[in-house]
């Protein structure tokens, strides 16, 4: 991120592990994104300025609190409900960044209405527990994208909007800051113009989604399943793998193929190498995964054999699962 | 299940919880059903009679032995190779089942290759440890009837599959048995000639998908997941709740209104009421839920409030929980 000079403030809620953070501090990384105060407890543990990029959740007060108490955090804020309460209940000293809606309509404060945001600073200049720091926005209809052209205009919307803010809140906060991040435009986009931190997260792992998107080629997703098989069905040229939605989650991709979830790697030492064409997960029940298998792969396999299965979406996946195991066999815990 | 001399092993993978286990136990229910083998290993707390109903994962050798040393395991097989590496490697008694395919097509045996049966029971027969027990089917394919007389007539396939293959076997197997369970046939059939144990489970909770199919009425569904108000947005009657992926899991709903992920039922004092209509889950992410709510409803509702919604798929859902809160206040552990 040196060529943009932008901060870079990763997400953890996909890998949700306090090991694989340590890979980022040992290159300068020294703040971070999490989904959920539950996570943002978790990683108190090792880092002391982490962003809670989630609608505040008042009924967690306490938890806000104690974090509060320790370390910075910073909350994003897109209602007077939310941050009177904040302004009502908090004992330590608190960030706020104003959640912006930059097209995603999911959450966020519609960009044009000003008067919103004025009446929620007035709140935070009021009480000086609380500190405004910035406008954060999540594009997340970047999803939906299937071309890096796609990906490029949905971030150019979003710098400008936030462009456009930045211009009127200036003079007022000199040092007013634009946070943006999503896995697809700071994989894809070349210009963070006025934009000062990023907090991508899914980038750690990648996945087939992100690869449908056009964030990543298949050989950067860094994240496998290895699921035993169970039965083979040479009749219907299909696998039966222990590996089912409470493994995978029911995130699901429309491919060539029709919906899939998930697809089937080539074993190597010591890890994996290409998808094997064809081969992909059809369909998941609670703990069963079936797998359709080319008919001149199928003699290729014996029950009790693992398949390494790449994930639709890893943030999901690597959720379900209690830890990590690397291609050289050790174990990483997680959240 | 008097009327119908039928046994009653329920599955407990849906609520995956040793005390609401026992609710069973009080009402005189001795055996049960699981899907994994650590959720055998769960339960073997205080159950001693537990049918694993998944293909058998010969990669788990160690807890089916450590299982088997200390209580009855019911173990579903439906290939050579699962039954031969359990001949060479068990070193405790476990009862077998075959398991056959009544139409589902995801595991089992064709009910018309009883070459492939007896071939497995000749391995069965030559250990002493193995016996054989008899016949389990899962007509999971009336997951997707939506009319009661759609599941019957699965119902009814199953009944003459398993009829045809103990009146071929009654002969060698007296005690020969027939297995069936799912809850949509188990909630709506009336006939349940020649079977000798049912294993629903859902049930017990019940679900929108299962109302959906004609299992059971809206009022019987006996979870919600109460989930609170961190945004309301007017301008699209849309309300956003802490409540993702991660909390539901994703299995989707194609109701009247599209795809569904819930839907949001009325509080009352302890409990809850009617569901709501036209308010419901439109689309989960990983921690977000966003609601559409009726116009007329969404002045009723403030941030911090919590809504309570009906799941689209119990077992996925309460899969993801770590506790039951009863609606007199009660904390119910599970697994």
């Amino acid at each position: 991120m040196l060529t943009h000079k932008v901060d870079f403030r990763p997400h953890f809620k996909t890998h949700q592990s306090l090991e694989i953070g340590r890979w980022f501090r040992e290159i300068g990384i020294n703040k971070i994104t999490v989904s959920s105060l539950s996570m943002a407890a978790y990683f108190s543990e090792e880092w002391n300025d982490i962003t809670i990029a989630f609608p505040t959740n008042i009924t967690e007060i306490e938890t806000i609190n104690e974090l509060a108490s320790k370390i910075t955090i910073n909350l994003a804020i897109e209602n007077i409900e939310s941050i009177t309460y904040l302004t009502n209940n908090l004992k330590y000293k608190v960030n706020i960044y104003l959640k912006i809606d930059v097209g995603y309509h999911r959450t966020g404060i519609n960009p044009i209405n000003t008067e919103l945001m004025d009446a929620i600073l007035d709140v935070i200049n009021a009480n000086p527990l609380l500190t405004f720091i910035g406008f954060l926005g999540h594009a997340g209809h970047s999803y939906k994208c299937r071309t890096p052209e796609a990906i490029k205009k949905v971030h150019s919307t979003s710098l400008n909007i936030m462009a456009d803010l930045k211009a009127q809140y200036k003079s007022q906060y000199p040092d007013v800051m634009v946070s943006l991040g999503d896995s697809p435009t700071c994989s894809v986009a070349e210009d963070f113009t006025g934009v000062d931190e990023i907090r991508p997260g899914n980038f750690v792992f990648y996945d087939l989604t992100q690869n449908k998107i056009g964030s990543n080629p298949l050989t950067q997703i860094a994240v496998a399943m290895a699921c035993p098989i169970v039965a083979i069905h040479k009749d219907r040229s299909e696998i039966v793998i222990y590996g089912g939605g409470v493994h995978f989650s029911k995130d699901r991709l429309e491919d060539v193929e029709g919906t899939i979830f998930g697809r089937v790697v080539e074993k190597i030492e010591n890890g994996w190498g290409n998808v094997i064409p064809n081969m992909y997960v059809n369909s998941l029940s609670q703990e069963h995964g079936v797998i359709t298998v080319p008919t001149s792969e199928i003699e290729n396999y014996t029950i009790g054999d693992h398949l390494l299965i790449l994930p639709v979406h890893s943030c999901m996946t690597a959720n379900l699962m209690k830890s990590y195991v690397t291609t050289d066999g050790r174990k990483i815990k997680k959240l």
